[in-house]
């Protein structure tokens, strides 16, 4: 009998599968388990090409979201599943955040901290470990993706390396995490990213609660610092930017402070500013097979 | 000076530009306006390729969306703009029925009935022209379609020739409207299409509501009944069904009924089960380039 196209789980997993659907050539899955990091249930998404259901080690992108997003927008709306299908690839999107979980008749309502601003607390984990009160002991996105998601995908799913990529503020997470943590990836990309988190109003606001006025803190969580202080760590990174961005216009999301950054860092940098394009998820459909290109070869190359 | 890429309504247009994106090598808008043949505002959305922006006469698509959807569904989650991008071809969604719409400070409140079955009523409106209380006031979704708003994407946009296709409910649209109004396109194609409404629990209740017990309407307003009766308006049409749908195993779809109407009316159909699929948006991406690409090259063979 030939291989079927079916993921099983190990024995004692973790995971509850919340959904499959057929997709091109390959399923897209939905995950949730009770993370010990953020002390939270999460859901992450993670399409998986027919090598990988059929049991085949395959390259894998892990995509970090953006400013008040889950896993849903960028798994109905990147428009990602074609090329990974074409390519043999596996894409994973975890949730931006922990967040509160209204109680069922099986468990207690769970309250996350939050802000009704919307780019601090739920939503806007900024992919740090926050060290002050409220929100220390939940928001520890850094410690959840690099740690604790990062092991259970090798465990659970048939992943050879893993590349980074993300979108505005998942696209600091991407180059933060990915030049903090350089062992772990083996290519990073970023669209529309916060390049230096610690000059945006957005990033002041979240960091000021999150890491109060150690502004030590601040400069390990900012991106553009990181890899200036680290330097090159890849062959060459990808960052697409659309030129009509009204959040580049406001300062939101400094792509010259990452231009000097990797200047000085002699890290390679391919830095695309496109015409007329917005901040939307229309820009990332547009651009998101260079990116899954990118990783591919990347992979290849390693 | 180079020609730029946008595009300018006419002097007195009835449109309302809702929004505008950069989306590939083109423009995804979105347009309400005051219909006459619902009393109600409607909404579309459109992509335009630079082609269209720059004035060049394209072929359309016309997509008609599933039960419960809003032009949103497609235009988010089908990924069909790349594909239009690269080939220059027009893509239009319109909305599934009229809506009821709260007052603003400008307007008052519109009313317009709707029923708790989701396959009834507002997001449901079969693309046919109710005529029993309280649905025919509002619920004239084939007058709506095929005369007010066909005539008012020519006045307002480059398109040259009209291919129509849909989903599920959609699916159903096309099929009916395509051979019923065979002068008004050139290719047919559909989705998962509800193949014979009359012969569906969908679709009775449905007709139940808008027609109600005279039976002639009914016919009418069945894709098979009308491919039958019409005979061979194309040279070929494609329709795919996801193998999988738990809607074709409960005998909403009628795909079969489908198949024996071409034969008796001679009309040529491909007809693909597509392994392991569903009903999804899913499905629907994996699929939607063939159909850009089958509507492309009837737009050619012309």
């Amino acid at each position: 009998m030939k291989k079927s196209y079916s993921h099983r789980l190990s024995a004692n997993s973790q995971l509850t599968q919340k959904s499959v659907n057929r997709c091109f050539n390959g399923e897209q899955h939905y995950y949730s388990h009770q993370s010990t990091a953020t002390k939270t249930p999460m859901t992450f998404s993670i399409y998986l090409p027919d090598e990988a259901l059929t049991g085949q080690r395959c390259p894998a992108i892990l995509y970090l979201s953006g400013l008040t997003c889950n896993a849903d927008n960028v798994t109905h709306k990147a428009h990602f599943q074609q090329r990974c299908s074409e390519l043999g690839m596996i894409f994973i999107a975890p949730d931006t955040s922990p967040r509160s979980v209204p109680a069922s008749d099986e468990a207690e309502t769970i309250e996350v901290p939050n802000d009704e601003r919307y780019f601090v607390g739920q939503g806007a984990g900024y992919y740090v470990d926050a060290t002050e009160a409220p929100w220390a002991d939940n928001f520890n996105m850094e410690s959840y993706i690099v740690e604790e998601l990062y092991d259970l995908l090798r465990s659970e799913f048939p992943i050879d390396t893993i590349g980074i990529t993300g979108h505005s503020m998942g696209g600091h997470g991407a180059l933060l995490l990915g030049f903090k943590f350089p062992s772990k990836f083996v290519s990073v990309s970023a669209l529309s990213p916060v390049c230096a988190a610690s000059e945006s109003a957005w990033g002041q606001a979240a960091y000021t609660e999150y890491f109060g006025d150690d502004k030590s803190l601040w400069a390990q969580a900012d991106a553009s610092k990181m890899i200036e202080k680290v330097g090159r760590q890849y062959a060459s990174i990808l960052v697409d930017q659309g030129a009509a961005d009204n959040f580049l216009a406001e300062g939101q999301l400094q792509t010259s402070t990452l231009q000097d950054a990797c200047e000085k860092a002699k890290q390679p940098l391919t830095l695309r500013y496109q015409g007329g394009h917005d901040h939307s998820y229309y820009f990332i459909q547009t651009v998101i097979n260079d990116h899954i290109d990118h990783h591919w070869r990347m992979a290849q190359l390693r």
